[in-house]
């Protein structure tokens, strides 16, 4: 075995794990939102920046207001998902590095008194989280859709107003229903992605 | 248990697994990596794009031609990492789309044919999909010291002459040696990176 990780969590995170298309009724809880982000939030980012914020969806008024945004291929989903999350990154993220990364609490003026600088960090460690979080949706034994096909102007003005987040992407959350999945796309080879020097 | 995701594993890949800063000799197998790879290709992107290449720097002189180019404080662990690897974003992912996205192969040109839309999505993906590598390393029950401190366009003249290349960041991964961590940093709270609406 060259993996540590157990089988079945490698099948459950990973191998057996797809973007799911449709969901069953089930509710997702806020008790899971709330254990997924208490397992991801410990994943790595740069001068522990944690730039990603997550807004629930729940109520029919910013579903209505949400998916009106998103491309019209993802709407009837987006409509329809037990939970849909917005995923966004906060550009003013250096504002709580005084408290986050307390080795070097200049770092806040030091590195990121710029906003185009903090805009591509937290553009990239928020991505990063993005896929944190999608395994950690994983982790609670539920289906992720996440979605990139959406009006990024339109969710941002719409979803925050203080005109310092921009949107990384829409994950539609649940318990996979009937015909959840197209047939698995097939994946670049190792010597197509890897190679040394 | 809210999450389905065993304990053990959890503390694997988030909870006990650190950004190391020092690492035992014990070299890092193409085994090990083809493993990881094998098991985070998995994981999803927009389109199947796929973005994320790999360069593994095994050579002395491969491994001088990055260390000149990583941030000072970055250098001692990069030097001495049994293995280094840059992860960097394919602005040309499109051309392997009629392949990897079989479903809609018109998607190359009809959605990628311009640089700058292949660029933002290449790096928003590729970044998902160094999210997907660190937990991966992880997996193999090794540890990964992600960085984001060097000089980018250095990195991407030296190691992709193509000019179609965009780094994100480099990867010390090997078993943590003494000392290899500082004290855990602190973590936003759920409240202060959940809302709902």
């Amino acid at each position: 075995m060259t993996l540590v990780l157990d089988p079945a969590a490698q099948d459950l995170l990973f191998r057996e794990a797809r973007t799911a298309n449709t969901f069953t009724a089930d509710p997702v809880t806020d008790e899971q939102v709330q254990a997924i982000y208490d397992l991801v939030k410990y994943a790595p980012t740069a001068f522990n920046q944690q730039p990603l914020r997550v807004v629930l969806v729940r109520s029919t008024e910013g579903r209505e207001r949400l998916v009106r945004h998103m491309a019209e291929g993802n709407q009837p989903k987006t409509s329809t998902a037990p939970l849909v999350a917005i995923l966004a990154a906060d550009n003013e993220f250096h504002e709580e590095l005084p408290t986050q990364f307390p080795v070097f609490p200049q770092a806040k003026d030091v590195f990121f008194a710029e906003r185009p600088v903090r805009e591509k960090s937290a553009a990239l460690n928020a991505a990063l989280q993005v896929g944190y979080f999608i395994i950690g949706v994983r982790a609670a034994g539920l289906a992720a859709g996440p979605m990139t096909g959406f009006d990024a102007d339109g969710i941002n003005k719409e979803f925050f107003a203080d005109g310092e987040h921009s949107v990384l992407a829409v994950v539609n959350i649940g318990k996979p229903g009937e015909n959840a999945w197209f047939p698995r796309n097939p994946r670049l080879s190792y010597d197509e992605v890897v190679t040394t020097v």
